[in-house]
Order: C-alpha cells, then sequence, then structure tokens
C-alpha cells in the first residue's frame, strides 16, 4: 500500500469519536436532558466500548486517561450537537452512514488493541465486536432503553464479520496493515448493505 | 472427603456457566432479540458476576480473558438456547432448579477467589454474593427492567448464607475442601428451600 | 486554617457515604425490593462513583476493597433505613440537603484522587464529577429508570464547578487544603442555590 493504514486509521479514530458522540448527545437531547446529560451520554457512547475492553484486557489506566483528547472531542461534540440541533436539523441518513464508518474503525481498532495485548484469537474477535457496539449499549441502557443494537438491522454481526477477516488474514500473513484495512472494508461494506437493504438476522422465538 | 470437591466444583463451574447463559439466552429470545442479542445477554449474565470480581479486586485480565473456554461455551449455550426454543420449549422447572445449582456453585468460587486474592473477610462475603447473582442483574439491566433478583424470592441470600459458612469453617479450620462443599450445601439448601416454599424476605415498605 | 480541612474531610467522607447509602436504600423501599435489594442499591449509590473512578484510573483493588468500612456503612445504612422507613418518614428537604454535603465532599475527594494518581487536568474535573454523581446514575439505572440527574435541577454542574475550583487554585498554589476547602464551598453553593431557587440548565430541544 502506499498509504499506510495506519495513519488513516488514526484520523478515522477520532472520527468515530465525533460520530458516536453525536449518536449519544442526540438522544440525550430527544430526551430532554441537559448540557451535562448530553456529555454524560456523549462520552459514554464514543469511549464506552474501549473502555470496557481496556479494563478486561486489564490495560488501565484506560486509554482516554492516557490520552484525554478523545474526552475533549466526545465533550466538544456534544455541546455542538446540543446547541446546533436547535436551530437545524441534520439528515438521519448522515448520521447512519457516518455511524457505519465509526463501526468499521472501532471494530479494526478494538481488534488490534486486542492483539496487541496479547489476547486469545477468541478474545481478539470479541474485543473488536465490543469496542464497536458497547458504547451504543451503554447510551440505550443510561436511557433506560433496551440496546436497539441487540435487536436490529446486522450491525454487531458486521463488527463480527470484520473482526474475523482481521484474525484470518493477520494469522496467515502476520502483517496488520492489510488485515486493518480489509476489516475495515468488510465490516463497512455489511453493514451498508444491512442499511440499504434493511438485512435483519432472524428474531428469536419461542415455542410454546 | 475421598474425592477432592475441587475437582468437583470445577465441573459445576461449566455447568454452572450453560445454566447462567442459557437464562440471558432465554430472555433474549423472549425479548424478540438476534442471535448476537442472545450471545450478548448469554455472556453477560454467564461471566457478569465474575468479571466484576475480578476487575474490584484488581485481577486482570478478567478470568475469560485467560481462559476463553468460558466464553465459549457461554456462546455455544445461546446459540443452541436460539435455535432450541423454536422447536422445544424447556419446562420451566427445570430451568430453576440448574439455576439454583448455579447460584451455589458461583457463591463458593467467588469466595475462595476473594480469599485467595487475600481481601478481607466481609469483601470475601461480598464476592461470594456479587459472582452469584451480578450476572443476573446485568442481564436485566440489559432488558431495561428491574433485577428480578432484589425483589424475588430468597436468592442472594441464599448465597450470602454460603459465604458465611465458607468463611466461618475456613477460618475455624484452615482448609478450603470442606468449607467449600458445605458452602455449597448451605447455599443450594436455601436456596431450594425459597423455591419449594415460596420463601421471600419482607419488602420495603415506607411510613406516611 | 487553624484546622487541617483533610481530617475535616475525612469525617465528611462517611457522611457522604451514609447519605448517599441512604438515598438508594430509600428508592429500593419505594420500589418494594427486599433488604439485599436496599444493601444493594445503598453499595451501588455511595461507593459507585468512587469505585468508577478507581477502575478507570488503574488503581485496583478498589478503595473499599482495601478499606471495607465504607462497605459497612453503606450496608448498616442500608438496613436502619429498611427498617426505619416502616415507623418513621424522614422529611425530603433532609434529604436533599444532606445530599448536597455529599456530593459537595465527593466532588474534592474525587479530583484528589485523580490529582494524586497523576492524571491530566481535565480527567482531575471529569473523575471529581464522576465520583459525586456516578452512584446516583448507578442507582437510577438498577431501578430501571433514566438517571434523574442528567435532566434535573443543576447537579453534575456544581460538582463540575467544584472541581474546576479545586485546579485552579491547586495549580496557581500547589497547597491542597485550601483548594480543597474552596471546592467544598462553591460545589455545596451553586448545589445549595439549584435547590433554593429550582435553578436548571436549559433542556435539548431538537428542530424538526
Amino acid at each position: 500500500l502506499p498509504v499506510a493504514f495506519g495513519s488513516i486509521l488514526g484520523a478515522l479514530d477520532y472520527f468515530g469519536t465525533i460520530v458516536f458522540a453525536a449518536s449519544g448527545a442526540l438522544l440525550a437531547v430527544r430526551k430532554g436532558m441537559d448540557p451535562i446529560g448530553a456529555v454524560f451520554l456523549a462520552v459514554a457512547t464514543a469511549v464506552g466500548g474501549g473502555t470496557l475492553r481496556d479494563l478486561l484486557l486489564g490495560r488501565a489506566p484506560v486509554f482516554w486517561v492516557v490520552d484525554p483528547s478523545y474526552l475533549i472531542v466526545a465533550t466538544v461534540t456534544a455541546l455542538v450537537v446540543f446547541v446546533g440541533t436547535r436551530v437545524l436539523a441534520l439528515p438521519e441518513w448522515l448520521l447512519i452512514w457516518a455511524d457505519a464508518i465509526g463501526l468499521a474503525t472501532f471494530t479494526v481498532i478494538g481488534t488490534e488493541v486486542a492483539r496487541t495485548a496479547g489476547a486469545p484469537a477468541v478474545i481478539m474477535l470479541l474485543m473488536g465486536v465490543m469496542t464497536a457496539t458497547v458504547g451504543g449499549i451503554f447510551r440505550d441502557i443510561l436511557c433506560a432503553q433496551p440496546p436497539l443494537i441487540l435487536s436490529r438491522e446486522i450491525y454487531a454481526t458486521a463488527a463480527l464479520a470484520g473482526s474475523i477477516a482481521y484474525g484470518l488474514l493477520q494469522a496467515a500473513w502476520g502483517l496488520t496493515d492489510l488485515p486493518a484495512a480489509t476489516a475495515f472494508l468488510v465490516a463497512f461494506a455489511l453493514r451498508a448493505a444491512a442499511i440499504r437493504y434493511h438485512l435483519e438476522l432472524p428474531k428469536g422465538r419461542a415455542a410454546r
């Protein structure tokens, strides 16, 4: 690759933080919370997945305590959204597609962090999925509503597919740049297809 | 004892993981979640208590990152439940009694882990209770419903009784096999009595 | 100062633990939970904020595993409240004002702990706010209701103002006694004004 995907990923990391923070702040606004509520929800959504990942892997202090720029980016995003939504309604499709980029980015980063920490393969997969999805779960729980992503269109599954792609390629070639780029594309493509064609996994149904 | 209770406990540990995972997956099915939701709820229920225990005690990475077999067992259980419930309704009483065995097992393991970590006596008791009950609390919170075990029939109390039995016997004799077996029986017997006779603690009632 | 504020703060720490535990136990009583539920909610409310702070900063085992007196104080408080509310209704204003003292105390302690751990300035502020507010968020989530403090009268904002006062004074003079006392007064005064005059931040409002 002419350009290292690592540096692109670094930029996408902040992009993902902004997008996830915005989704948290937007829900806070819709629930009639105040600016502090918007910041709480934005931070929980943006760094929640990576935080749980770090705690479970024993990486403490967690990433945003070491580098508070993520916290600052999420806070500023929350305040911009809080004020901005009073005058301007963001189109829903913009958020959904931006979120898909965030999902793919956080999947790759989560998988890489777990690999760097020397975690077993199955833990690598889980950490990819968790980094991408747990923030959204925290957001919904903080609003006392059942987590959307556990029943909606394909979402965590896209993260899982990306993680698996990363794991297979990394095991086969030992590099990280190509696996990361591929994992990003796999996760994004599957989520994009889910958005476009409303793909869903079958829902649970209990026999009587 | 002719057979070390430790090896029985090791088998019961996986049994408890399966039972707790099944209870999480079943609730996910009833709430109409997809397979990913079922796996999330199963994992949170099965390893949630032990995970919080490990984090609070400073044992990181947590137990199932070190030994992912628990994660795999919970995931497979969730998928079996998700598919199986479409064709077969498990009788409720089977789950309730299996859960009682899981409760007693996790109580003993949680108390032992805290003792091994050198925690004070009162922390040992709490970790026994938490290991056995927090997974169920996570399960309910993830479905945005108030945790059943905080208001239902005697449940956490049975874990507490088991932990206390372990603590007293272990302090008196210094062994761990007899205390573990006794604690298991105490917790199971109290929970069994609660199931059989619908024993409840008094509910809170506010003066006006 | 003739008396070191540190020793006053040590006493206020237990006072805050009692007050926060009482608020958790009271909600448990109102929700019809049993004594175990009351203890769980009391403990989660009283030590929840400090626990998350410790985990995020990498201070494990967490403070109340090292010194279980906080756990014992919260448990005893819960049982006293559980029994006491059957015969005696505490006046609401007493709780609200006691809670304001707890808020100010936990803010100062959280900010100090983060400073001692060598955290960056923005993390110090957040840890002050989190230590004072996250217990109340846990309490509400455990009852499956949206956290009050994310939409109500000024609350987390008072903690933030206290943290900022501490940070500025500590950076300017390097001492900790005067900043701690000032931060306490700032947080308490702002919360007191919010209670007295029903001060609120503007709520979120979405454009259409």
